[in-house]
């Protein structure tokens, strides 16, 4: 079975001003073709450190990628780093000048004179043509290990390794195959779910299942190791219904949709009308659900009631309730429910009223606390959550998360 | 001048599971001290990867700070690594369990058998006490070298760094001081401030400046090299005022806070309210805007009408104004921001319309293309921007900052 190892290049990932998700997004896609990364290197703009870091690559993987320093600045320095190691000389390619040429005559830019030396790469190397960018990336080969050098701007990494180095390695592949899927859950935590599904989430298994978790939101992945990519996609989906009998409704999609994405679709297949009222969140619950391109054809809109003021006036909450119950209440989140489906005129609303924090919090209601009405035709369901106090930022999130997790069960699981 | 190297130890760091933002946390914060990160390794939880590691670390680095592995169960071994790589057996330390017993019984947990091993560290070494969770510290000294093991937990890893290694390393520090201070900017290209920022940005110079960007968002990293922290600061001190000097109103903070908050300040200082009216941004612009806590002393509330409907009914936009220019025009912009401030009664509103596509533009109207409307006390200034349409989220993100940004000029600069 085949190994990999990454190199990060780059001073800036050293002093702290860029995070390294290059290499995060290449072990995935490594994986995916069985090859597991065995380690990721992240070095400076310097020669001999980059030449050590594939010396120590070289003994402990047969793939190596490198991503970055291959821009055209003299601390651009993996062409260089590469042919050293490769002990041969840099050579020019009249084939790669004439693209160069070519990429800034598209774009109607004068071709400064550092960039010449972007035309050139290690002898015996082939070029990995660039459709995003000046820089060409470098294969090479040395004994049976194999070198790939692209460059660290994420998007052409990622064009250079889908449309090249993938077809590539998945081509040579002898190993087995490992496929990676996701199934998307909301509602319960990690530990009530991982209990749920008892012995599926055991290790060393095949399929193997990961869970991560983000703002209430957990990404079950699913991890099948076969022969075929047709024998690993086959034991997939038979755990993902698996997986889908265990968490019933707590499963919102079996194919890496978000829930504003699932939200939307069953609203376009109810042929319902959406209009939203948000207090705590500010306008986040209507920012997710437009997240969605298209979302025009169901949501109308929405009103951000953040001072009391606009809850009564817009949306025609009474002003006796607001005083009796506050407006962080479940007669307020209902109020504001009806007000917005009325003055839409739309088929259903979501609302939410609640303490995001840090400040504003008290003993009877605390920071974290969030109360979500959701109507349906007519119909009202309002429940109180009492979020983990964490931060502003995850109160809402999980708030507006929440939300339109309520009105996707409401709208029927199918 | 010491040097650093840094060790990110995890399975989930290798499949693609996790991005490690440990490393350039720790990169950045080791900066601020004069220590310059030489490398960052990142491997998988294997005994013989995490020794061969630590020994290339310490051939190139005096301080080998170490991320993850510390947790209780079997697949944790940078313990067990640490011990074999300092030649040392592991040392069971009685202090250490009584504080474990005492985080589960104030959490009224009962703790697990296998939490025990977390009481043991290699001999010779010290605890580094974990406020935030059960995995103590490790801190160890090899001849002049020095080694920080902290787990892989964000939250915990910066506690502890900021409560124990960085006083520490500081203390013992011998070399110069290297101080990062950030001014932020906006409403304008990164060359354009380049160019008029003129030499400052030449490299190899003391104070440096670096530039990063964000969504239009640029912030200026002054990176100072001194002998005393008062030395760096008023370094840093008169660079920002060149700054400030030679970007004029672009720039907005030379603290650190963001657009919102700047906005905030000064819609609070002028005793000013302020009402939203958002289109295609969906509730982002009053998301960002509520991002800051205390903002429902300046922000009244706002409307998401994203539906033509909506304009018309909630904000009074004429309908005969949409028929003729479209929703997305310069006088229905100027329109929402009217009907906002006037529905709210409130003293400034800022009101959004535009294409962020991907779909929905066409040739005279291409996505991209926003109306920003801006009215302060009756006064009302709009404009046309055209936004690189890259993605619905660069769109939206360009649109709401710059409209926050136009009514932060608008307030006036100090």
């Amino acid at each position: 079975m085949k190994k990999a190892c990454i190199i990060s290049i780059g001073n800036e990932l050293l002093n702290g001003q860029t995070v390294d998700t290059n290499a995060n997004w290449l072990c995935r896609e490594l994986l995916t073709l069985g090859i597991p990364t065995e380690g990721v290197w992240v070095v400076g703009d310097t020669l001999e450190r980059i030449v050590l870091c594939l010396q120590q690559a070289s003994e402990l993987a047969d793939v190596i990628l490198i991503t970055g320093g291959l821009g055209p600045t003299d601390d651009d320095l993996t062409r260089q780093a590469l042919a050293q190691f490769l002990a041969v000389e840099l050579e020019f390619k009249p084939e790669l000048f004439e693209e160069l040429q070519a990429f800034f005559k598209a774009r109607q830019i004068a071709m400064a004179p550092i960039n010449r030396v972007q035309a050139f790469i290690p002898a015996g190397a082939r070029a990995i043509p660039n459709k995003k960018g000046t820089a060409a990336g470098i294969y090479a080969k040395k004994g049976q290990k194999e070198y790939f050098s692209v460059p660290g701007v994420p998007s052409e990494m990622k064009g250079m390794y889908q449309a090249d180095i993938g077809p590539l390695l998945r081509q040579s592949h002898n190993g087995p195959i490992v496929l990676t899927r996701k199934v998307r859950c909301f509602g319960a935590g990690e530990s009530t779910i991982a209990q749920m599904l008892g012995d599926m989430m055991k290790r060393g298994q095949n399929p193997l299942l990961n869970c991560t978790v983000s703002g209430g939101d957990i990404t079950l992945h699913c991890v099948a190791q076969a022969d075929t990519f047709q024998q690993a996609e086959q034991m997939i989906s038979v755990q993902k219904r698996q997986i889908s009998t265990l968490l019933g409704s707590l499963v919102y999609s079996t194919e890496d949709k978000s829930l504003p994405e699932v939200l939307g679709e069953k609203l376009k297949n109810a042929k319902k009308t959406l209009a939203t009222a948000e207090s705590c969140t500010g306008g986040l619950l209507g920012k997710m659900i437009t997240d969605v391109s298209g979302s025009s054809q169901y949501y109308m809109g929405g009103w951000v009631t953040y001072s009391n003021g606009a809850k009564i006036r817009d949306l025609g909450v009474p002003t006796q309730l607001i005083d009796q119950y506050g407006a962080v209440s479940e007669p307020v989140a209902r109020a504001l429910a009806a007000g917005a489906s009325q003055k839409a005129g739309s088929d259903a609303a979501i609302a939410i009223t609640g303490i995001a924090g840090p400040e504003g919090g008290n003993e009877q209601k605390p920071v974290g606390l969030v109360y979500i009405a959701v109507q349906l035709d007519g119909d009202v369901l309002v429940r109180e959550f009492r979020f983990p106090p964490q931060t502003r930022e995850t109160v809402r999130q999980r708030a507006a998360l929440s939300a339109i997790n309520m009105l996707r069960i409401k709208l029927g699981i199918e």
